[in-house]
């Protein structure tokens, strides 16, 4: 997970004979790019045509979805540029420039006495760089913080709002096997989708994209993936992974236990309630199943033991230079004592929650129009100057929200913080006011006119006066929430946060000072471009293959008597015969990936596109806290398998061929 | 694995709602056979047809292999009687009848004062008892120790000699996916063979065959195995689990891995050494694999710890009694005394090893002419009068003898005694007598006429006198480490075996008397009847399924780019367009297997046969210590699969009739 600016150039001309040439890193910084969905993806034609995951793109189809047109399970393709679809708040991001601005954070805290002081002109001078970059530029910036704070980048992005869905199979196509399959191997999905990026209503014109190589990977190829790792853990202390395995990773797996039961009850009420819900309860199964593994991790006494004598060697290099010891040495024991803080307020932090669209919406108008008076560098995170049109599209996002659910899933929230936070919780009093879960979601939703963006349009546009005489039972709520809201987000900065990024950025400096920049920072869902290699690995007393083929897609569906999880659309099922079901179908890699990588290309020597990641193996899933190469693999949908598939069985030769134009 | 005597028929009835009748209890034992070579298998035609699988039948088709015509890379198939290939040295056993001896077994070593003077008298007793049976029926007769000897059985078979080849596939089939895949699921085998048994030179014609059942198993039927499981330890004390682990899987281990090597390295001389080792290879692959997943479970503190558990109970439950305390209190104390002599002189019993073909028959011809003399019950093991004719059967079996694989293998095994037991070792001195191994093994098999069954005859035929006078270098050698070979047998039946076999059989009692014949004894590689369910278990992350289909043959080939052990024979990659792709391959089971089921019927309910066991999964391999339901799995070949292959593949539509006959 190398950034851009300090590429694995020496690594891979020694492991590899590779030369990293500034062209081929800047065509790739390029012709990558990030989704506001939580994802990434990449040019594959010079018309803007845009390859993610199938599930990166799931919350846009079940948005662009009715009763009618249910596009998550049939798939869709636009067979002219009119019948692209237009996603409802979407935003892609293209990573333009990098800029060190690491002397002027740090000169800027440098004056500060205390923990607090620090965190507040760290924000403060954040803010400004940020806003008068978006001043200057125009592009979206944002400050990035690198090595816990050892580094502060500027990263300034293209932005783009107006993006078009053009291609999605199946969901059962893609997410073949299902919860079962996820974050396994072998696989055997097509998990992708294809948008089309406009710039002023018209495709998008760019020479920034990655060529088609329809032949793909094949076994022990060098190959790279460009993408957004979400974020690891990777530098955390002892006391924070301690507080994780035992406080944070129980909580939230209690919490989203809760929240998908609650969704799969839902579901079973009718098809239009498991229509609706499908796309939070594949994202809700997806985590569930990513926080189980990375708990199984941390529960691992190897795990542990591994990351408890990297620790003791480190603190003993620091320690042992009176110099270091001085400037670095108290950073452990104060991290220690914030997780402690933590804990002592950490009901409130998991057990005030609504799990509601609109109860966000209201809460965001409400701080909206309060924040946006005051200066920059002292707004609450989320409303600076340079995020409010990010902010702004997700505000007034068309995207329907289904009152049924709403009801539902503010009950089970309710009846959760009921049980974890106490009846006796002041916020839970107030948010009940007497009443049981299920009245006080029936009266919030059937009350409320926020579902309509344009009544959120209203109030916004009314400021203040307009949501202080508001009578919308959601913003009346978020605005008796709000102060205490904002007690916990003052005491946890006051007392966690800034002691942690304090000592954050303390340690960051010592790893420079003890080991220098021969590593790459923690993910934090922005560009970084890893290495590795298409390689199996021992598996369950055997050998996982390095890919699959489609001959193993129909032997998993017939292994389950094409059941559940395991059926396969009728088209598949019809169409066997016009496939050469030798065509590899998913492929494995060393590449270390992480969550927000999915849709990220896998790219050859040459730069040409040779697979598509959408997934890492149970494996990978320890891989919040450690590498481990032996059997870390990522998981990839093949080049082949997608132009097989689309000009054979989806009958889009068309778009083939544009993939394969721009490959000329 | 339970005996034929105490069928579970409780348990089916409550579990399964299946009423077990002796019809069909003494038809599916009168169907079931065992074969010398070490596996089991079943009638399932009424003309004598036995299936069992390749990987039992394939030392067979090594011995009817040559230079010419390697039968176990091309397969065979007999399309006329007269083609069907006389095995040289097979013997299959038909369990005739059971007779309870437990009661004149234990009568004659009442009076006993010594575990020494106990131990003579139960081998005498046993011997006569065989002997007398034999004499008796003409049926082969076996006494077979059940319950660490909490009883004893008489076993009496019919046993059959005249067993010939009719078909096998390519071993590239049987075993595809190799080494690795094996012990695995899911899997991809057509791990079959047919033999037809003659009766005075003619087909053998049976009522009791097992009817064919094309449909095969389908996911949650209940079904049956019935076959021979080998050995399992799972009533051993913590005292033998722990020389076990300690110390006899390391260096058992040890020796496996020095014997492949010495194969390895021959067969890598020519094509003729791969062929002549390839059976050899393949055997000692699959003890290493399975040995390494049983020394694997030993090392798991999980499952010593409920060992420890379990036994804990037990004892305190015998303690508890003054009855039961006074008769077996001390039987762990005096197993634990004799796992701690035999660890005095284990580097003579590990080490003392010539892995000769050629030297072991040398020695059993030595002994041989010595024992013969004795009083039966005086006899070593393996030559008393009810066990002459199967030793007959494999001294003067015209199996080839390769003279330059056994000059490599005495080498390999000298060099790795000299490493074990010392160079000062007597027995180490005495067969090197200061020459190399090299020179060693040279000068004896090259001076040796023992490869030809009639100098092997003679010799026999000359009794004592022809072998004193013999000048056969493996002759001579023989008569000299004889003398050794017996010290350390008395010395470890002593202070090990009749220790060990009189505390077994207080630990035997004191089960029964503390928690009934509630259970199944040990293994011993005599008949037993297991129940159990097609279902697919939790692995690696996702589900297996209860079946694989022939998709996923292609599948793991091209997966694996059709290299190495995953490369398809021609017949089958050009043929795949004849096959409905979509067959059941495999299955698995929940039925407690274990080595020596190999080649075994699954049954279904109705007593037809619906699959055949080749193998257990990587989680089986602790159950040679403990059954874990979970995910121990027996693997099968699907009955649907062998008939399409058959028919379609190999043109032996005319067994397919016969065994479709069969189940008309």
């Amino acid at each position: 997970m190398w950034t851009f600016d300090n590429p694995p150039a020496k690594q891979l001309l020694e492991k590899y004979h590779f030369t990293l040439s500034q062209q081929w890193l800047d065509r790739v910084r390029l012709a990558s790019v990030r989704l506001n969905d939580g994802g990434s993806g990449s040019f594959v034609s010079p018309h803007g045509l845009l390859l993610t995951n199938h599930h990166v793109a799931l919350g846009q189809l079940q948005k662009n979805s009715t009763a009618e047109h249910n596009y998550v399970a049939t798939g869709f393709y636009a067979r002219t540029p009119e019948e692209e679809m237009k996603s409802p708040d979407l935003e892609i991001n293209v990573l333009e420039s990098m800029e060190n601005v690491t002397a002027r954070v740090q000169a800027a805290t440098r004056s500060a006495k205390t923990a607090d002081q620090e965190f507040a002109a760290r924000k403060d001078i954040i803010a400004a760089i940020e806003r008068e970059s978006l001043q200057k530029t125009g592009l979206r910036s944002d400050v990035v913080t690198l090595y816990q704070g050892g580094e502060y980048w500027l990263y300034r992005y293209k932005k783009y709002t107006d993006v078009r869905l053009v291609f999605a199979p199946e969901q059962q196509t893609a997410f073949f096997g299902g919860d079962p399959d996820n974050f396994t191997y072998p696989r055997y999905d097509l998990d992708m989708a294809l948008f089309r990026v406009y710039e002023n209503g018209r495709p998008l014109e760019t020479p920034n994209y990655l060529k088609w190589n329809a032949k793909g990977a094949a076994d022990g190829d060098l190959v790279f993936v460009s993408g957004n790792p979400g974020s690891t853990q990777r530098s955390d202390t002892m006391a924070q992974l301690e507080q994780e395995r035992d406080l944070v990773e129980p909580n939230y797996l209690k919490i989203l236990h809760a929240r998908l039961d609650t969704l799969r009850k839902y579901s079973a009420g009718s098809p239009e309630h498991a229509r609706e819900a499908a796309a939070r309860i594949f994202g809700f199964e997806n985590s569930l199943k990513a926080y189980e593994g990375r708990y199984k991790g941390l529960l691992d006494p190897r795990v542990m033991e591994k990351k408890r004598k990297d620790e003791a060697q480190f603190r003993a290099m620091v320690m042992a230079k009176p110099e270091w010891k001085a400037a670095y040495g108290n950073a452990w024991d104060a991290i220690a004592g914030a997780e402690k803080k933590f804990r002592s307020r950490y009901k409130e932090q998991f057990y005030h929650g609504l799990d509601s669209t609109l109860a966000g919406l209201a809460m965001n108008i409400v701080q909206y129009v309060a924040e946006i008076k005051k200066p920059d560098g002292q707004r609450l995170d989320g409303y600076h100057e340079a995020q409010l049109d990010s902010l702004k599209q997700q505000m007034f996002s068309p995207a329907p929200i289904y009152p049924d659910m709403e009801i539902a899933r503010i009950t089970g929230a309710l009846e959760l913080d009921v049980q974890g936070a106490g009846e006796d919780d002041p916020w839970v009093k107030l948010v009940l006011g007497g009443k049981t879960p299920a009245e006080t979601a029936a009266e919030l939703v059937q009350g409320s006119k926020l579902a309509d963006p344009a009544v959120r349009k209203q109030l916004v546009d009314g400021g203040e006066a307009a949501v202080a005489a508001s009578t919308d039972p959601m913003i009346v709520q978020a605005r008796k929430l709000d102060p205490m809201r904002r007690e916990l987000i003052k005491w946890t900065e006051d007392n966690v946060d800034s002691v942690e990024q304090r000592a954050g950025e303390q340690l960051g400096k010592a790893r420079f000072a003890a080991y220098g920049k021969s590593t790459y920072p923690d993910a934090t869902f922005t560009l970084r471009l890893s290495y590795g290699q298409v390689k199996g690995y021992p598996m369950n007393g055997t050998k996982a293959p390095s890919k699959t083929t489609m001959f193993g897609l129909y032997d998993r569906s017939a292994s389950f008597d094409n059941e559940g999880p395991f059926a396969l659309p009728s088209r598949w099922a019809e169409g066997r015969d016009k496939l050469n079901l030798a065509t590899p179908m998913n492929f494995v890699t060393t590449n270390d990936i992480i969550g927000g990588n999915s849709g990220s290309p896998v790219i050859d020597r040459e730069g040409r596109i040779v697979g598509l990641i959408f997934d890492g193996n149970i494996e990978s899933l320890v891989g919040d806290f450690v590498y481990e190469g032996e059997t870390n693999r990522a998981v990839a949908v093949h080049t082949a398998a997608m132009t097989e598939a689309l000009r054979k069985l989806y009958g889009a030769g068309q778009l083939v061929d544009e993939l394969e134009e721009g490959a000329r």
